[in-house]
């Protein structure tokens, strides 16, 4: 999950999604509607009898954040809560499991902020079935064919591993950038990223306004989408001053074609 | 305003209450379920440009968590903000003005607990138009007479002042006890109250469960407000594990007449 504003346990029902799915948090920054609804997720936590580690990442002060109304509540968590701490200006690896790894994105906002990367790890390759059979290769050896291993077979004929499988599902990256300025230093950073979000307080009309509160309008979220040789982009973050979204999306458009809303409950797949 | 709950902010807009009406937030304990959107609402009204004091009476503690929260996202209010924090185990005088007193009530929780009483104070006497104009009495006079004191003609005579006006409306009583074990130590603060909230977590069938988490039930919620010689008793708080409200209001008026459920948005005139 990535950044937990009050009421987001409610979403969370809302939109169906499991608590228990969640293992992972991680805080862009230390505003209030960025995180003001970690508190009382780690609380239900709880409630729902987790006993699974979570883990929090997010800019120093975090903990002492959470702690204290831990402590001042006379509350626990029945679970490993372990919380990492961000203080670098300079983009971190602050994750890596067998599939994916996390990156931090150094942001330019009013408090320390980090956007986070997320690059996929490829996958193993898949069996070609048809091939396996006809070489009539025990399935103990499957594994090592999905690691990509050519194969001997018992009268000495070696097989070609790209005989025996596909190439695996393309890795994906998606990098979250909230809340920025506009910031042409992120691009090294998500360079050729395929779904890029990042936040569009304002339109290019109000470029004076996000300047002096250090968001971005459309048009600038959109030159950063195309100078990263971005696949797709995701808008989102819009000021309430706005009643028509579908402007941002405009706005955007005459930048780089591949333009989505962010909103609400809305869910993409890639 | 009593408690403030994650989200309290969505509740309050959806049942358009303004929020420039909150000068005071009186909260029980530090439990997420009655102070997490305090920070959120705190903050809330600085983006509303707030001007006005707001005065916070809670548990010794409630001030770090706010500011530390405010220090860490680098933000601060518009307005003077003055933390009251409570540590008496007796109960005292909290606030006071021309209209109403506020008293705390200690309870018994699992954290340092209490509830709040208010006591309205009498208005002044209601002017009879009739006979002030009969009598020909200044205008200039009329705020001295709905003081109460008595009025010397021109000609000497003395008019008394019942003559000149009606009772004022009743002054009323509200006690808020939410959350708390049954305690009989309360009974003497809250005596021929108007209006008592008290909670009722659960319903006798889960006596021991309330002891066990320091809760009251239905039944022991209307045995406070029969031995308190309360008016009116408003119960509340339910634990999620019953389906049917209604219950409650059964249990609750086996012992005591006048039983009201409290529930979401829903409001109370007495």
């Amino acid at each position: 999950m990535i950044d937990c504003a009050e009421g987001t346990q409610v979403q969370l029902r809302k939109n169906k999604i499991r608590f228990s799915k969640i293992n992972h948090i991680f805080i862009s920054h230390l505003h209030g509607d960025h995180f003001f609804g970690l508190i009382g997720l780690v609380s239900t936590f709880t409630l729902l009898n987790r006993t699974t580690d979570l883990h929090i990442y997010g800019p120093k002060g975090i903990q002492e954040i959470i702690k204290l109304q831990l402590r001042l509540s006379n509350s626990w968590t029945n679970y490993g809560l372990f919380f990492h701490e961000l203080e670098s200006k300079e983009s971190e690896v602050i994750f890596e499991d067998e599939k994916v790894l996390v990156k931090t994105i150094p942001l330019k906002h009013r408090v320390y902020t980090n956007g986070f990367l997320f690059q996929e790890k490829t996958g193993e390759r898949k069996l070609n079935l048809d091939a396996v059979q006809n070489y009539e290769i025990d399935t103990c050896y499957y594994q090592k064919i999905k690691n990509g291993n050519d194969i001997t077979l018992e009268d000495g004929r070696i097989i070609k591993n790209d005989e025996l499988t596909f190439d695996p599902i393309p890795a994906k990256n998606y990098a979250f950038c909230s809340d920025t300025a506009y910031d042409e230093s992120i691009i090294p950073i998500i360079k050729n990223i395929d779904v890029l979000y990042h936040e569009s307080t304002f339109l290019q009309s109000e470029e004076n306004l996000a300047k002096k509160t250090l968001h971005s309008t459309a048009k600038e979220a959109a030159t950063i989408a195309l100078k990263s040789n971005a696949k797709q982009l995701i808008l989102g973050h819009y000021s309430t001053r706005y009643e028509n979204i579908d402007l941002f999306k405009e706005e955007a458009k005459s930048i780089f074609p591949e333009v989505y809303l962010a909103n609400d409950g809305k869910s993409f797949e890639f």
